[in-house]
């Protein structure tokens, strides 16, 4: 399997938004691209068709999770990801560095990624997470399916993302928590450093390997791992973790970590794509990003229509004949109307969940398509 | 709108089977045919695509639950079932009299319409269900949704299912408990007949009607129940209700009730149609059944094969990269294999449901249309 590649068809003169081909063995993506959640080898309530038709460029798998269910050697078994879920286009998988956050301090701290929330609690170097322990080798999580205890270290998480098979992997990281001092984010930035080169080491050679700049809400610490992670080996990166309170603050400290990043290798921004964010953070430079919004929130009745969310779940909708968005072609809108999908959410009706999600997607990479439109044209 | 007209085929010889065409407005289907079960209009986990492409070729949505959500008025406004739900193809509905027995005494008795029990204690005159009234007049129910008092009786049932705007309505009936004893079952039947006739007066001339024989497990009250329903104008007949503790019992009641339909209108068994029984009915001179078989097991990891059932939720199947039936031709058996499904439905993912609901409703379409090639090549 050759490695990816990024195509820079186009640079901005207004901004640092790149308009590119990343090149995979499963096909050619237009960059800026917004990367599909498909956590558990499936993009939730969709078949792979369904995904496909919604216009998913590309799937995110999480390696935590896969790990756990079915187990790699299940996937391996089975011929790798791109067989097993019978999806052809590119697929990544994230490290597992996530749940190093998510199930660590983020659940002893009630803190989501997304939604900045200020505690007083701080991390420290003082503070061990509840639930998992992190030392220099790896971490040691306890599952939440049985209680027993799951190492991953980098060689591991390497180990997993191979049997996986997906085009891209991403090295071994801690995400830093956003309420961690820095002390804490010095020491564990350091390390993720150390990881990286040890990713580097483990790694199947036929797969491409993103390393992953973290740094925290320290814009030093944020260009330092840009820096050290930018001088290495790596495919392309993935930048982590939180980047601060508002939107003003991510866009710069994205900017200092972007600078720091050779220009020809391909820039993924983990887990954030709200349709806020997207302009934001593609005229920094980034080329593919993933988010969970457009898929979750259909699952709780949210569409995003070109002129702004709709709750599909309230009756004011019952009697309404029109699509979600009578500007989107997309085979919800083309199809269904708002009365219909209120009452099958409304009835509980699982259908509700697939048709908003379909909805979503394509409206999500119809925006970014639009978005790739705009620095052809030189707009952004 | 024209009322359905069933055109024969062929007759076979040496059963009671005929093959036929069964002309809607929305098109014709061959018959016999099984009925894809629809309750609030929707197939449960599929989009009306899927279902067309599992090939189910009409649709049976229930009056009750539409009444209660989103009402038949929120339905009428979006121009009919057919437009609401967007499927082409002939809808019927039934009429809410099953679940005068299934809200009634069935809930009382904890019976299922399928699958008999002897319960020692038999419902007779005497007895009155806990949650609904049963009166000349018809039905007040207590809905479930929100304890509010519910009254269906034939003419409301006929407005509702005119403005549900299926093809195919169905009489408002009691569907007699399996348990009734004969005193209950002839004063129901009795009923059921004046209410028969108060549904043809109150119809709308523009649906079709169909009639509903009950009698419960007493052979001479089903035999007359039949020539009392047959003789009324109505465009096809429903067979409903409990027929006995076993296959035999069931065909030999069946067969009785059959005989006493007019040949040229079309049958409707209402609420049967497992695998074990299809070819049972047809020969009996079914033309079409419904059945919540296929999509229900669906969702609860039950898959339907040519080699029997198979339960795949069994982690045995995580490593098999065979389809679930390798003599199936369906979209989830052309693409996915054991390994997959066995992992999405391990790992709850709605996609489970939606890809073994494709997979039952095209296995069990195709053995109806198996059947079909039989009686056209004189088999059975």
């Amino acid at each position: 399997m050759p490695r990816v590649r990024l195509e820079i068809l186009k640079r901005s003169k207004k901004s640092r938004a790149r308009l590119g081909l990343l090149h995979t063995a499963h096909g050619t993506v237009e960059t800026p691209a917004l990367v599909t959640v498909a956590t558990q080898a499936a993009v939730k309530t969709l078949t792979a068709e369904q995904a496909e038709g919604a216009g998913s460029p590309l799937l995110i798998c999480n390696t935590f999770h896969l790990h756990l269910k079915p187990g790699e050697q299940v996937v391996r078994a089975q011929g790798g990801l791109h067989e097993f879920m019978a999806w052809k286009r590119p697929i990544m998988t994230d490290s597992g560095g996530f749940q190093v956050f998510s199930l660590g301090f983020g659940r002893d701290y009630g803190l989501g990624k997304i939604g900045y929330r200020d505690t007083t609690a701080k991390v420290g170097l003082k503070q061990k997470p509840k639930l998992l322990s992190i030392t220099e080798q790896g971490v040691t999580f306890t599952s939440y399916l049985d209680g027993r205890k799951i190492f991953i270290g980098p060689e591991e998480s390497m180990s997993i993302q191979a049997a996986l098979g997906a085009d891209i992997a991403f090295a071994f990281d801690e995400c830093t928590p956003p309420n961690a001092d820095r002390a804490y984010t010095e020491m564990s930035v350091a390390r993720t450093h150390r990881w990286a080169e040890r990713c580097l080491k483990a790694r199947d050679p036929k797969q491409s390997l993103y390393g992953i700049v973290q740094g925290g809400k320290f814009k030093d610490l944020r260009r330092a791992s840009a820096r050290t992670v930018a001088s290495l080996p790596f495919d392309g990166f993935g930048i982590g973790g939180e980047f601060g309170a508002d939107k003003k603050t991510m866009t710069a400290m994205l900017r200092e970590v972007v600078r720091e990043l050779p220009e020809g290798k391909p820039r993924h921004l983990l887990g954030i794509g709200h349709p806020d964010d997207i302009r934001r953070i593609v005229k920094e430079g980034v080329d593919t990003f993933d988010c969970t919004v457009p898929t979750q929130y259909a699952r709780h009745g949210t569409a995003f229509t070109s002129r702004g969310r709709l709750e599909i779940g309230s009756s004011k909708h019952l009697k309404s004949r029109a699509p979600l968005d009578s500007a989107c072609g997309c085979p919800t809108c083309t199809k269904y109307t708002r009365g219909y999908l209120c009452h099958l959410y409304r009835a509980k009706e699982y259908t509700a969940g697939t048709l908003l999600t379909i909805h979503n997607l394509w409206h999500f990479n119809e925006l970014v398509r639009r978005v790739r439109t705009e620095i052809r044209r030189g707009l952004i």
